[in-house]
């Protein structure tokens, strides 16, 4: 299968992918042959795990944040909780509908980006990138700081402790994700389920007791933290209120954007996996609202809300209770594993419309994009230790990006069923990546998704504008900062094909200009023979140039290449003040200015190559250190020859 | 006067060394022309600043380290301090007498290291260099953290800074020697007059008060810090007191290190300004130890016995007392300066004997030894970190090392005048470095070298066992090390030398064997093109080779190579899974397997140059990560071929 056993010019290859086996091997698993990667989508129970720990787990925290915003008006006005959550219930059914059509007309993967670049142009598709991939960093910032604050409810002794335990948890994340997608599926699994168990049966007993009249109020709730002066219930409050709630949707768009990882038939398993999780989410969302409210529980950094009912429900001695503040850390934590999930594949996407740097779009050995997971944990350690791992003060930068991509992506899908409402029955249309097709029932559709964007745009600016002071300006920096970022990177990528491009290039025709080679010599050995070797290879003109720096080394040299030169022409620098690189570069410079038009100059290094990594110290890297100086001056190449030693 | 110019094979030229301009220019000083260098020589006015300001400056700290171990048998015993001292100057004496010698003897520089090996050989060579090299670090940790102890005692306030200030003075002396010696001299004969001014004042007016009797007792000396229980006056006691004297000596061989700097006759010059110093130095020695017993001083971290006996002298608000303060401070910090000017040399010389890393060898393009300087002042930070910049402290890690080389060279002189002493009249033996020629004075001068070197052996003794417990152990462990670092060093020379030696190599007739040559094409671009032209010159066997990540780039590539390909051969190595370097090398791999003997395969890569740094981010450098693979691989060579965007 080699070359050049076939005649025809371009040979076609499927490439075999052996990736090689090092310390990686042992710390992220052995490398996964290429046949193993078909094999490596999931069905709809572990989908559910993988993507929707991230909304699933938000029920640890959408209560306690609703509390938090209400605590202004003082314990009374914890009433409006239940009502609250309601309607948060009410907007999350219209988003899961409005993706749920989405899953369905990008059976390969519809995140809020490719869905505006189809839709509504790349401009949009640019502002819903950098709103997504920010969500995710803060998605892993929010959960593994939710699932710090669990621990800390129950262990209090660790509360100084929590922003390093936080920035571990992230590292560790890092280290499952950097196995890839099936190890982390099934290590995902048994916790998701696990939570959501003690979840339901800490709701149930909660409702069965609060029915029967046996649910008490909290023994000794945390302190009321009230950073402002009581104020009364005004609509700006519930608003407010309403508006940190809604981070129990984040995530929910997830199952879009990860539709390919799923079995086939792949939009149908994702679909439901997808209603599945909407339902599961209202009702444990409402159930934890509910009781909230009904136990008396208080919005608190030192005891989380889920703390309180769960040892409300069972005793803080009982064993479901260290079971249920367990299950929810670790799920909080799994959460962030959407975001490692996601926040690589969608860099990877918007690299390869080159946005992005172009090493983001390639894969490691591991089935998986090993840039973008690093870059998304340095992201969220840092913002996990400055704001030092507190939930209440992360959430204002969290919701605002989500709204916007829900928002993009839904106005998106409303104006595609508008044009596809102008074709005729049968009538299919190829626009970008996706081919529109006659759908009767596009109207319906149609309203759907507009009235999802129109509900999600709405609570965008409500949450834009409650949360502005307390941090949503943060975001509305940031989302710009990185679409100004994404388009120079592009103009870079743009202009450079452009400078490059063959298109009027003249194409002058092969001159068979001069060739120059010079071979540096430090010393003469077997190296240097095998370098001689190469540079008569490359060309009839070869100078060797050997910069003396002591005169006994000088006479060695002059002797040896006597015998071993064969012939080659040998230029000795003398250099007293055992300068090495000026002599050198001034003799290039020499050579250069001389040199005709078509001619290029070759300079061959014979660079040692240690068996021991420590031996490099010991030697200077010339060809190195040529090259910093040389690379910006067309016409020389360099060159260096291995010479190894066993 | 270029090489093809010349019919011979070798070209001898004598290199002009006009060295780059570059921020190295504005932070060092311009570059200093080649012609230069000659004129870089001192003479002995300047010559005295330069090397002696180690010597002198330690009569600063010698008389309070007296002090420091006597406090151990309470303030009685501070009577002993002068005689302690005038034995010390003896010692002084003998050892100047004996290296006055050693310079007339070496005309070229007769450093313990060359002595030794010259006389003793290369093993206790060694020795004396991993001596010289660790004291000369603790040269610089001990000067500048006793210069910030003057500093100290005029402004308590200071006193939590001290790290700090001594780790900022350190780096600012590197900057210093890093601009070259000449303006070095410049700048240190200032301080070192001005310093010597000040204490000749400071003594001499002390001297005087005290003759008439105005000289009174120290006011509110600081409290004596006893470590341990008060004990009586032994003869231990008085041992331990007399070897932390001897750091009065540290430095006296400075000149012997550095005598080719002197103007010619240097040797003679050199011998002068070694007598000069050693008079300047028991003088100022002998007269503060007198008046420090006189005044009633104490030892403290916290004000030194300079700064006591400067204030009884002249009074604390005199300004005589913040000058002769500043005098002193300034001195001891210029101090450094002479390990500055030694360890880089002596480094040149020991890697010259390919006991170091090569490296440190070469010139940079200023005329100094910059890889040395910021070895030295490396190190030196990270003492003064770890001792607090506490000169009690750091003096136990001191003189054993100075007192084993004074040791060494002296016995190494010794043996050289018997070796003499078997010479007859007229004749002359050429022995290493040196030329050894009849002497009628041998036998005194054999004695006098012989003599010295016992005294300097038995202080070592001393200091080892009194010092033993109190950090000397630390050099009786670091010298070891060091020397075998040496050693290692030269194994991995040597070995490498003999493996590529060309004695006995075969020498195969150079066989035109198959030279095949790999073109990596990420797009075809003017790069592409120019690197395919230059892969063409290489050899007729040019296969091109493009891993095909998307499918639509794929046929892009295909669809432009047929046009601009040159009717060279391409390879597409589809890579669905966006892996890059895996089926690259597994393609390598297969070429290599098919390798006939003698056969070359080069992989030629197209390089973009930035012309903004940072543009670097955005490519691959696909060069350096094959480079990575390969190298150990043999029969590989890989070139980059830049292409540079204007």
């Amino acid at each position: 299968m080699l070359p050049e056993d076939h005649p025809s010019p371009i040979i076609h290859r499927k490439a075999e992918q052996r990736p090689p086996r090092d310390w990686r091997t042992w710390l992220f698993g052995p490398p996964l042959r290429t046949a193993d990667a078909p094999h490596q989508t999931i069905g709809k129970f572990i989908g559910l795990a993988v993507f929707a720990s991230d909304a699933l787990s938000s029920t640890a925290y959408a209560s306690q944040e609703i509390l938090f915003i209400l605590a202004a008006a003082g314990s009374a006005a914890f009433g409006y909780v239940f009502p609250i959550s309601l309607v948060i219930v009410g907007l999350l059914a219209i988003v899961a509908l409005s993706y749920e059509q989405t899953i369905h007309a990008y059976p390969d993967g519809g995140g809020s980006y490719i869905v505006s670049r189809d839709n509504l142009g790349q401009s949009f598709a640019l502002v819903a990138g950098a709103a997504l991939l920010t969500d995710y960093i803060l998605t892993v910032a929010v959960s593994i700081s939710s699932g710090v604050a669990q621990i800390v409810s129950a262990f209090p002794q660790l509360f100084e402790y929590r922003v390093l335990l936080a920035v571990g948890f992230v590292w560790f994340m890092t280290l499952i994700n950097l196995r890839g997608v099936k190890e982390s599926g099934a290590i995902f699994a048994v916790p998701t389920y696990f939570f959501l168990a003690t979840m339901f049966i800490t709701v149930g007993s909660g409702l069965y007791k609060y029915l029967t009249g046996a649910l008490g109020q909290v023994i000794d709730p945390p302190e009321i933290e009230v950073t402002q002066t009581l104020v009364t219930v005004t609509p700006f409050l519930l608003l407010h209120a309403f508006s940190s709630g809604t981070a129990a949707l984040t995530g929910i768009e997830a199952i879009s954007d990860g539709i390919t990882a799923f079995k086939e038939p792949r939009s149908r398993n994702a679909g439901i996996t997808l209603i599945w999780m909407a339902s599961i989410l209202s009702t444990l969302f409402l159930g934890i609202s509910f009781l909230t409210g009904k136990i008396g529980a208080t919005p608190s950094e030192v005891e989380t809300v889920i703390s309180q009912l769960s040892r409300t429900v069972f005793g803080r001695e009982s064993a479901w209770y260290l079971l249920g503040i367990s299950a929810t850390t670790v799920i909080l934590i799994m959460a962030a594993n959407t975001a490692f999930a996601d926040f690589p594949r969608l860099s990877s996407i918007v690299a390869r419309d080159r946005f992005l740097p172009r090493q983001l779009f390639l894969r490691s050995g591991r089935l998986v994009f090993s840039y973008g997971i690093v870059t998304l944990a340095l992201v969220a350690s840092l913002l996990i230790v400055v704001f030092q791992a507190s939930v209440n003060r992360l959430i204002p930068l969290y919701a605002v990006g989500v709204f916007m991509s829900f928002t993009l992506s839904q106005a998106g899908m409303a104006r595609r069923w508008r044009k596809i409402g102008h074709l005729r029955p049968g009538e299919t249309l190829k626009e970008r990546g996706s081919t529109l097709k006659h759908d009767p029932k596009w109207a319906v559709k149609m309203v759907i998704n507009g009235f999802g964007a129109l509900c999600t745009f709405v609570v965008m600016l409500i949450f834009a504008a409650t949360k502005f002071v307390h941090g949503a300006w943060v975001v509305l920096i940031l989302i710009p900062t990185v679409v100004a970022f994404f388009l120079i990177v592009n103009r870079h990528y743009t202009t450079l094909a452009r400078r490059l491009s063959l298109e009027n290039f003249p194409g002058q025709p092969l001159r068979p200009g001069r060739h120059r080679v010079l071979l540096l010599v430090s010393t003469v050995h077997r190296g240097t023979w095998q370098a001689l070797n190469y540079a008569r290879r490359l060309s009839e003109d070869v100078t060797a140039v050997h910069v003396g720096l002591e005169p006994e080394e000088v006479e060695k040299v002059r002797q040896k290449w006597q015998i071993w030169g064969e012939g080659v022409r040998l230029v000795i620098l003398e250099s007293p003040y055992r300068l090495l690189m000026e002599p050198l570069l001034n003799y290039i410079e020499e050579v250069l200015t001389l040199q005709e038009p078509g001619e290029t100059l070759t300079i061959v290094v014979p660079q040692f190559v240690p068996s021991k990594k420590w031996h490099e110290l010991l030697h200077t890297n010339t060809a190195d250190a040529l090259r910093e100086r040389l690379l910006s001056r067309p016409g020389i190449v360099i060159t260096e020859v291995p010479y190894q030693v066993p």
